[in-house]
């Protein structure tokens, strides 16, 4: 039974694995197609939305089938768990992914982003698609001190949504309350993004060391 | 052991719904604190939050007792996991609520709300609350159509939320950006509140009848 186990829990750790690309990869087209007003790429990641739903849903079925097959007990009883956990934040941010594409969508010919704050999401965008990426490398080396990186990596998206709302709260202000409702919205989904990464990697971390690094991460408020 | 498995699951419902109940008041006091600017009640929805995360891990304690000593497969197991995800909804819906008093602290002596829209949030709270206390219900009672029921106050809630969103786009919005940007995340973070309270329901009627009704909830966008 033990090998079996094991078996079964590597093949659940690569379908965590390619979730994260699968995110990664929305998440940067999202991104572009809000920078550009792409709705080309932005149809892409609406119509992808459900791949990354049935991934979930196969990770479940297999930790569902390893639970049922093997009933492990102890750390390996949580580790199933944290990996059905795990897939649960992976498929929320693909839902974030899906709304940044929609708000593309949503304003094409339009740029969603006024210039001035485009620099702000370029750069949520990039780290926010290296964290995704970053999970992916914990899950497949389940290296520890790569999966804590991911906190700085939050840090820094933290950063920028602070100063984002710092721009937007400025009395000069000057591209409208609409514009300000879309900015507002956009930048709390890059910020829950990076959380749900960390969130991954945190129970990475718990699978490999049967500890759970920290209190459970919550979004800071804005 | 099906008896023990019977008294295990009786438990964790019984948890399940008295979180409902510690989630329902902690929204019902964050909005009372927010249309009142309530200094006093704002900080004891702060100083509470922990205490729905402590029950929250009770449930997956007992979840994860009832699992490895129990060792349930197929239907039944499905059930346990299902009452993990629905403890986590329930965190997460103290979180929200938990945002909502922040704001009110944040602004406090100052009120977050125009008179404008407070009429919006005084309608959204008590719909969410109610869907709070009607979760609660559903998992006493495991009537499936109390469950179901869910669905028409989150429509609800979506139509306010929605609305709201009409009367912050208008052109003629006197309240300037800053308050729009406050209106903006403390109208999603209710939104996303009754998406949780119907996705605890739909666990509900998972637990009892074994098939998930529809798909999985996605918040709707704005």
């Amino acid at each position: 039974m033990r090998e079996a186990y094991h078996v079964q829990l590597d093949q659940l750790a690569d379908q965590l694995a390619d979730m994260c690309v699968q995110v990664a990869e929305a998440m940067e087209r999202a991104t572009t197609a809000l920078l550009g007003a792409d709705l080309q790429l932005a149809e892409q990641v609406i119509s992808s939305d459900n791949e990354i739903d049935d991934a979930r849903s196969a990770c479940e079925e297999q930790a569902y089938a390893l639970l049922a097959l093997q009933a492990p007990v102890a750390t390996d009883l949580r580790t199933v768990l944290a990996a059905i956990h795990a897939a649960e934040s992976l498929e929320r941010m693909g839902d974030l992914a899906l709304h940044v594409a929609k708000a593309a969508r949503r304003r094409h010919p339009q740029h969603v982003l006024p210039e001035q704050v485009s620099g702000y999401f370029a750069e949520m965008g990039k780290v926010t698609v290296r964290m995704a990426q970053k999970a992916e490398q914990v899950i497949r080396s389940k290296d520890v001190d790569s999966a804590r990186a991911l906190e700085d990596d939050d840090d820094e998206v933290d950063d920028l949504h602070r100063h984002l709302f710092t721009v937007l709260m400025d009395k000069e202000w000057p591209h409208g309350v609409a514009t300000a409702v879309d900015v507002t919205l956009l930048g709390r989904f890059y910020e829950r993004f990076a959380d749900h990464a960390v969130s991954v990697a945190r129970r990475v971390v718990f699978m490999v060391t049967g500890k759970m690094p920290g209190s459970d991460n919550d979004d800071v408020d804005v």
